[in-house]
């Protein structure tokens, strides 16, 4: 069996360390595996099949040799090294939102788009968190007739912003319990205890950035360039595993019935819908998992073409790490 | 300037406490103040406008000239003295759910229908704490075009389910803390660092009873017996002020620029709405007030006549004790 050299660029924040851990859990066929960071993280030593791996400088000679680049960095970092990496022959999977809206660049879930994979040039980028969740838990409804419109509002861990944001909440925590006060460093406002309804910048009509990624992004990974979406971000004080509550209208009328057997059996999806028994998706028990949970599956009262749903995943993981890793075994096969 | 005689039924609990500070705040003119609970609060005495008043047992004779009595108590209590309330020749403005729904009994927002309250046939209700919050939020755009569908997601704060909400939180933040187990007992599940997508019991096509008020009180209230809404209630560990992502279709085409300046001057509402500038509603920026907070107005993406906002307001005041006294404030006028 053939095995890879891979890199990890950014291997020292939240995504790339959990990224170490999915190609560990998959077994993935590594022949080398190179850590890159910035320079304040060069000779740490990570842990990696038990042995321990040292920090790389992430340059633009740092590229040789490799077949795999997993982008766990920001836009600049992911924009500064890409042309590097295509022209050291590696194929990089990215992480960051840099290409994702660039015609050349295939944007995949592999459960929903796996062949747009290999229509690569060089660079394959990973959706958005938020949005890789939301379509992992209504594909099989796609797959039965296409999703016309969605309307949703996220329910979004701390996590998400980075390894900064679970020891923000826990600071503003403590610092309650403690009668003191903490100045929010990671987040605009006080987290613990509260809702803050903006991720990311403006972009378009008084939508954030982090808004517009549900529409732009679901066009791209479904193939539905009329695809209409309405999203409400909201950072929530959960440490991990984003939730959103969507409605979503079809071309034709599917039955609540319909649409639980299809998530039942569809690949990256548990049907979690037993609202008697209490249970629903939340957001603890899909922490350190890959796989979405899906419940709370109703009738859209709104529409008759529609259907309400709630959704769970864990955003580091199944929202990034995981989808980048299940990405490269794609092209490993 | 003519007094009047008021109790307050279930004055111990977090509605019935927060009732009487409300009556405080407003100078509402009380000849008596009746505190009314179960046995087992008999005799505890609660300060009202400085003096201590002692709780007297709430049963079948204790509503005699009474004007107006204030229900902050469950289903049942309610039914069971309606009756002698209404005998004893009282006004019975209830903030359980146990009328709400009666054709002879007004539903009513005093912002929004406050000429229903005057056709009480001895009772009012108190809306649901949500959809007082939401259509307080979008009084104003209903204003100036009828509007025909709501899809919502609420972010409902601990306190909403009553005293021991807030304290079950805080036990399990306590309990992580020192690395112990909770058992969760006002709640299903954890609450801490999680989200509970199930408020209320099963009521209609897998909504729960929580999620359909907003669809039948809402058609009550704003005489839109046509509505249609679709809502999906979860439970945040926030511990006070409900936040609701709500998507609305009116009959005509509302501009972004026209929704903002009508809920700028709307009574009741505040509008916070620069992203720029991270102003947008919080639940801790609203807790303890009577406003509620509007902002995060947008235009839905889905639907050319609709727009997209999210709103925060206290539920224990706004949503239920200040909603109660104002309209007892309307009954006095």
């Amino acid at each position: 069996m053939k095995k890879f050299n891979v890199a990890i660029l950014g291997a020292t924040g939240a995504v790339g360390r959990e990224m170490m851990k999915v190609l560990e859990e998959r077994n993935f066929p590594i022949n080398e595996l190179r850590l890159l960071a910035s320079e304040r993280s060069v000779g740490k030593e990570l842990i990696f099949n038990g042995q321990p791996i040292k920090v790389q400088l992430a340059c633009e000679t740092a590229f040789s040799g490799l077949d795999i680049v997993l982008g766990a960095a920001t836009n600049a970092i992911a924009k500064e090294f890409a042309p590097h990496i295509v022209n050291a022959g590696a194929v990089f999977i990215d992480n960051s939102s840099a290409f994702r809206m660039y015609d050349d660049v295939p944007l995949v879930v592999p459960e929903i788009n796996p062949d747009d994979a290999f229509k690569n040039k060089g660079i394959i980028s990973n959706p958005n968190c938020s949005t890789i969740i939301t379509l992992t838990a209504i594909n099989a409804i796609n797959k039965i007739s296409k999703i016309q419109t969605i309307v949703a509002s996220t329910y979004q861990a701390v996590s998400g912003a980075g390894v900064g944001g679970p020891a923000e909440l826990q600071a503003e925590v403590d610092a309650i319990q403690n009668g003191q006060k903490y100045e929010p460093k990671v987040f605009s406002h006080q987290i613990a205890y509260n809702l803050i309804p903006k991720i990311g910048g403006e972009a378009f009509e008084g939508y954030t950035s982090e808004e517009m990624k549900l529409q732009n992004e679901s066009r791209k990974i479904l193939h539905l360039p009329n695809l209409k979406a309405t999203c409400t971000c909201v950072r929530v004080p959960v440490v991990r595993s984003h939730s959103i509550s969507a409605t979503i209208v079809t071309e034709d009328k599917i039955s609540v019935e319909d649409a639980r057997k299809a998530i039942a059996v569809c690949d990256g999806c548990k049907l979690v819908d037993d609202l008697d028994n209490n249970m629903f998706p939340m957001p603890l028990d899909t922490s350190d998992q890959d796989i979405v949970f899906v419940g709370r599956i109703r009738p859209d009262l709104t529409n008759d073409k529609g259907l309400s749903i709630f959704c769970c995943g864990d955003q580091v993981r199944k929202g990034a790490a995981t989808n980048a890793v299940q990405i490269a075994q794609l092209l490993t096969k």
